[in-house]
């Protein structure tokens, strides 16, 4: 129907996560009214991610650098690792401002389900990682089942090294409504109330 | 954040119509994920756009030749032309297999609050275009208020050329349910009513 230029970049936008057909479609249309500048410098972007990003050898966050911008920034405490699941979950973590030690990305959870093993994760360099300076080791993946059973798995391997480990809280979220949250998530509330 | 290669991806997704900061990022990070062969074919398609893609000098639809496909394809019915917004409505048209006259692409409907006026239009091209041999001009602008008002301008200004100008049909879309369809649409259903 449109050009074949124009189908190439509506397959391409397709590639995209939650995008089908019709957003695709408007994606492209809105790159046609776009400025050449502004299409140019995204097209560079694109070839950017894939020649300049690189994983930190130390944590797996991505990096430009030999090291990511926080294993190499000296201000931060390197005694206590954060270990996540993904990159996103760095830039959660740091748009609260409140953690200050480094961080450890898995590149995944394990999953009976999916087949993912624990070898199949970046576990053993944190464990290479883990040193007697370390004096925490926040287990901070998602509350779900491949989360937990993530959590488990490396507070056995973690706790075998000597080391403090943690895992983040569960509880109602600032702003829920007890009568909106689910049954889980209340139980937990429960369990690790605090005193006042 | 992110190493700025990254975030300058982010940004440019959030070029994309209706695409937010979480939404650029979960695209951004997708790329990452994705072959270098898809990366840089999306990138070549987004150049591509821009280099190959011209406006059809006869109807104004886009092409990557001297004319579009439509108006280079002498099977179909040159003395028919039908009136549309923009190139996505000819996507639309074409979808439907049932239309073999040519298209002219007006890029914009006539509106005040916006201040499009006809000469900001496409409009000139088609009146230069109406000839002694063609037909038939089919107005399929939408069914909004700007679609009317050009619609409107265009019945006046074609018909002192003596062609014969129609507009496409309103009513309740096919699987439309009467109890949802909204009073004008119904008022319009009515109106166009014909004897079976």
């Amino acid at each position: 129907m449109y050009p074949s230029s124009l189908e190439k970049l509506i397959e391409a936008f397709r590639l995209l996560p939650g995008v089908g057909a019709k957003s695709a479609e408007r994606y492209a249309l809105c790159m046609i009214d776009a400025s050449e500048e502004d299409v140019e410098s995204f097209a560079k972007a694109l070839i950017d991610i894939k020649t300049k990003l690189k994983t930190c050898p130390v944590c797996g966050n991505l990096t430009e650098e030999d090291k990511c911008s926080i294993c190499a920034d000296e201000s931060r405490d390197h005694s206590t690792i954060c270990v996540v699941q993904s990159i996103k979950d760095i830039a959660a973590m740091e748009k609260t401002n409140e953690y200050r030690g480094v961080y450890h990305v898995l590149q995944g959870l394990i999953s009976t389900m999916k087949g993912i093993l624990p070898e199949d994760l970046n576990i053993q360099s944190l464990l290479d990682r883990v040193s007697e300076d370390t004096k925490e080791v926040i287990l901070a993946t998602n509350a779900t089942m491949e989360g937990e059973t993530t959590a488990l798995y490396l507070d056995k391997v973690l706790s075998r090294k000597g080391v403090l480990v943690t895992r983040i809280a569960y509880g109602l979220p600032m702003g829920g409504h007890l009568d909106y949250a689910d049954e889980l998530t209340l139980i937990k509330a429960i369990e690790g109330r605090k005193k006042l």
